[in-house]
């Protein structure tokens, strides 16, 4: 994905406009861009992107004149909903990177009895930037949608247990293996997963995720870091996919 | 992994013995084991364990009754060699250790034309270190073997293009993707994998690859960090092998 510089903002419409602060600076003081050189518009909310060019530019503001709008040129596959048990920040904000570029369309961050550290308010906002500008650097189309912290009850309902959603509860324990679980599905079928923390999900909360009908299996018998499980998990997805 | 707490060692031997200096502070120091605690012994060249119980602790020196050696519990399914091009010294040795969990048997880092910073010397006993202490926590019972920064070209021949080896060199502009080509092999056969740097490969090496028979293959469309396609790309083997 090289190519010209992409840029998210927050509506893509043909005609002449002028970059928010955070584009502006963005375009004109972190990438140095001049007067006339091109970029990629996108709307991550939306999937929508459009070529711009430069049309006035000083250190505070950016116009642009946009061309026709179209849709984004490269979305995931598939849908796929992490629902990860937070830990640490840092852990977190490279698990939503490694989501974004592996095509994750939702993160749900599960308050798990074994999290380390519970994540500051407004976490969720800080985490959508993070995906954002992942998904800039990729040249994903959109962004997975990241929802507040919640419990792993509730979460797994939400998400990961309607109609079509085919779960998957992670567990080192599990006799099933995980591999052929995901190779006997199509490749288009919904999928979801519920990824512990360091310590592992609870019994209770293994019983909640087999309880509302998911699939408790196993990516292999090591102890994996979390923030490998999702790379790894996702990844294999991605390669399944196409 | 839960359980007795795994011990590296250059050598597994029933009977009595004391384990040298750092694997007797990581004991009684680090661990903060006491007399008659249980802890395993693994030598990670000869994928060896055993049992064993404190018989003697204070903070310099720890002693051992080891009983009957035998073979690693937990090993790679398949052989899988990552040729990984250098970049920034956190970024690898985030990228050895998650190669180690998803069970690399051996990683060569690659000096490639757009690899950002040479490794210094001596380099690759550092990331040993690290594949060990990998192993050690996520309860591999050997470790990758690593060698020093080499040339593409060399690292290719000697790694990635002998017979029964089926090497991939990952292009992000290939058309052929690598799922599909990944899927067709059986279980059982030897991978490996060219991950160029953050600003790709150059002509000159994906040429130098294709002429030793590996096959240019894309991830997917997206433009993964190098760390990110390793765990990618390694989680697909694993789910893909069991």
């Amino acid at each position: 994905m090289r190519g010209p510089l992409r840029v998210p903002v927050a509506r893509v419409e043909a005609g002449s406009s002028i970059l928010d602060e955070d584009a502006s600076r963005y375009v004109a003081r972190v990438h140095r861009k001049r007067l006339g050189d091109r970029v990629v518009l996108f709307d991550p909310d939306r999937a929508i992107e459009a070529d711009a060019e430069i049309t006035a530019i000083d250190r505070a503001s950016v116009a642009v004149v946009v061309e026709a709008p179209r849709a984004a040129t490269f979305l995931p596959a598939r849908r796929v909903t992490l629902l990860q048990a937070t830990c640490k920040s840092d852990k977190f904000d490279a698990i939503v990177r490694d989501a974004t570029e592996l095509g994750a369309s939702r993160v749900v961050p599960i308050n798990a009895e074994r999290s380390v550290g519970r994540p500051a308010d407004g976490r969720a906002a800080r985490w959508r930037r993070i995906a954002v500008e992942a998904a800039r650097q990729c040249g994903r189309g959109d962004a997975p949608a990241i929802s507040s912290p919640m419990e792993l009850v509730e979460a797994v309902q939400l998400f990961a247990s309607g109609e079509g959603v085919n779960g998957f509860c992670l567990d080192p324990a599990a006799d099933a293996p995980l591999g052929p679980a995901l190779r006997r599905l199509g490749p288009e079928v919904e999928l979801a997963f519920v990824v512990g923390p360091e310590g592992g999900l609870s019994p209770a909360e293994i019983e909640a995720c087999t309880s509302a009908g998911l699939a408790r299996v196993s990516f292999g018998p090591l102890t994996l870091r979390a923030e490998t499980v999702c790379a790894a998990v996702l990844g294999a997805v991605v390669l399944l996919s196409r």
